[in-house]
């Protein structure tokens, strides 16, 4: 029992060392008092570009900015065709619907993701189909993916069916996480082999390539996001990419009621979704994109200082870029690797006290309610690493 | 033969006249030279506080405009509660959801109003019910709509039940079209008789009063729009009215991806959306606001010139507010009653040659192809109007 409590004492202070050591770390990498875990940073033509848009009558769906902005994106992604929407979740559902995703089929994901991925799975009627993730880069974990499908899948000669549910899976969605790229030519690969749609959920990696190609232009559709929390915002908003004409065509459509193109009759010929991006928001988003290589630039050099920082520290792990892929560090991460089991919670409340506003990653979407019945692989990793995962303060400006 | 052709030949000349006359006066009303159908007017903060987002970096889905977007909206509607979100159809969408409006179940609307109306209703995989209108002020028939349920719905204890498709009739969604405000009182007597949970489409009607009510605030919920052609425009945006604490503290959580509040954690309860309105839509809005008793204003001198021009032309019919009611007359609308059967096509086509915008009303919905078979009540005036129907120019600086 007092040997016990001795452990259990020299545990605590141990973590107490590490933490106050935590802290002394980012207070000299990020030179301010607050640190929020990812505020925007506005310093171009911003209000300028917004000030246009009241003063040209143009905020709503049609406008100047809305094209420019898409071009921009398109430009810098590479995807011939780019069409901007309300969010990243909007983004995603539509992508799915547009694809063919019907209800009861089954889609491949990270459990380790935002809550909006699997949401518009369940919003066409479809089943999320939860993955495990990697202990490198907190990505799909690929080997596994492989091994679960030998075991789960039968391939058909048009898709695959789940042997045990009997349904179809028709499609994965990577989640290039956090920024960092997943491994897309291996994943490539699997989709070939077993009739997968890919839809790359780069909500996250706008600014992210693997081996010199934007992230979200591999699969049929990629999707971005430009929340404010995200290296490039408009307020709300999100953007589908894709290189298909005919998908860009119909998505454009549905984004917007699928009304029926005409001077002045107003008729619509599918259920349709009010989806498209307000000039509004595309105006601070092309302001944001003028800029962008100086925010990419300084995320790479804040990354770099916490590199410098956080390297020598045993207990814990920065997780950086391989050397095919080029991150946009939207949020840097570490893995901590004290056996405490509260340790990162206590971590956590000791900087928010600190007015540190750093932050665990998601709880794994296969243990929320609404998605706890889902199939799923062997998720081992993921439940492992919950309780390792943290995002520091990574705001461009820092 | 040349008795017919003589006859054609004065019904194009009578045409050709009406039509004249018609521009001359939409040009004597409006002093343009461009007849947009409805533009929005910034005349106040709009700026001002867009700025602010800006400077403050609060442009996301948290910031103090959003909160007193919706505290301005409270005092103006009397509503207790408001929820600001990305758009009308989301706002409906929305308050079905947290209605209890479940797969199946049918919902009662006019099917002359816009398409996210009937979309709001799928999002949910219920089944929208049209009825048909009145010819006086364009809104639900409330005399039909008592002979349809009498004939189709079956009351039981709790709920009615369509007999022909043993569905329950679950919901109504009465639409202030135009911003005529609907019968409400008699509505709701209809709709207790039967079980109806109300969600009033008050999307065009922000301003619109019936006996001093706002309209929106009658049913269990309303939803205001707020897209660039509404009388308030925040580029994209819409609301929720309610009184109901609890049902309003749902909408809210559903709202924002039924997170659960704490300060770090991230996780949700629910299948939520991504539904809130950016704080930089609101800013827009809240600027809109200070000013709406001038739109209000400048939109009844507009009506009063229209009436005082079209009110002797014996081939039109101006709508306007009855006695019980007060309109925010968004779009002013006429009814033309000539014969010839493609006049209200020849008259928009000319009008649109010299730049006057104006527009028939939307192709009821029952007629597009994805409503076909959805069930219906009798739409006799609905089918009969469809081509008598025209919006003026309304914008609030004409």
């Amino acid at each position: 029992m007092n040997k016990d409590k001795a452990l259990l004492g020299s545990i605590d202070s141990e973590s107490n060392d590490r933490i106050n050591q935590f802290i002394k770390i980012l207070r000299k990498v990020c030179n301010h008092r607050v640190l929020n875990l990812h505020e925007p940073f506005f310093s171009g033509n911003e209000t300028k570009y917004l000030e246009e848009c009241v003063s040209t009558n143009f905020v709503s769906s049609v406008g100047k900015f809305v094209s420019k902005f898409e071009e921009m994106l398109s430009e810098l992604t590479g995807a011939k065709h780019v069409i901007a929407t309300v969010n990243g979740t909007s983004a995603l559902h539509l992508s799915l619907l547009c694809l063919g995703i019907r209800s009861k089929d089954e889609v491949l994901l990270p459990t380790l993701t935002f809550v909006g991925s699997a949401n518009s799975i369940r919003y066409c009627n479809a089943i999320p189909h939860f993955c495990d993730i990697s202990e490198d880069d907190l990505n799909l974990d690929l080997d596994k993916l492989r091994d679960h499908l030998k075991f789960t899948a039968e391939k058909h000669h048009v898709h695959s069916i789940n042997k045990y549910t009997n349904k179809r899976i028709a499609a994965i969605m990577p989640v290039h996480v956090f920024g960092q790229p997943v491994d897309m030519e291996t994943l490539l690969s699997i989709a070939s082999e077993y009739k997968l749609t890919i839809v790359e959920d780069a909500a996250e990696s706008l600014g992210s390539f693997l081996n010199k190609k934007h992230t979200g232009t591999f699969g049929e559709i990629g999707c971005l996001s430009f929340n404010g929390n995200k290296i490039v915002t408009t307020g709300g908003g999100g953007a589908i990419l894709t290189n298909d004409d005919m998908l860009a065509k119909q998505i454009r459509h549905m984004s917007t009621t699928a009304k029926i193109v005409h001077p002045w009759e107003l008729s619509h010929d599918e259920i349709g979704y009010n989806y498209r991006m307000p000039n509004i928001n595309a105006a601070l988003g092309c302001a944001q994109l003028e800029l962008f290589s100086n925010l990419l630039e300084n995320k790479r050099n804040l990354h770099m200082k916490y590199k410098k920082e956080l390297d020598g520290i045993p207990w814990l792990r920065l997780i950086s870029e391989n050397k095919e892929s080029i991150s946009n560090y939207w949020l840097n991460t570490v893995i901590v690797k004290n056996n405490e089991d509260c340790f990162q919670k206590r971590l956590i409340e000791t900087c928010h006290k600190e007015k540190i506003f750093l932050r665990p990653s998601w709880k794994p979407l296969h243990l929320l309610p609404m998605f706890q019945s889902c199939p799923k692989s062997e998720l081992n990793t993921a439940s492992f690493l919950r309780k390792k995962i943290i995002n520091l303060p990574s705001s461009a400006f820092l």
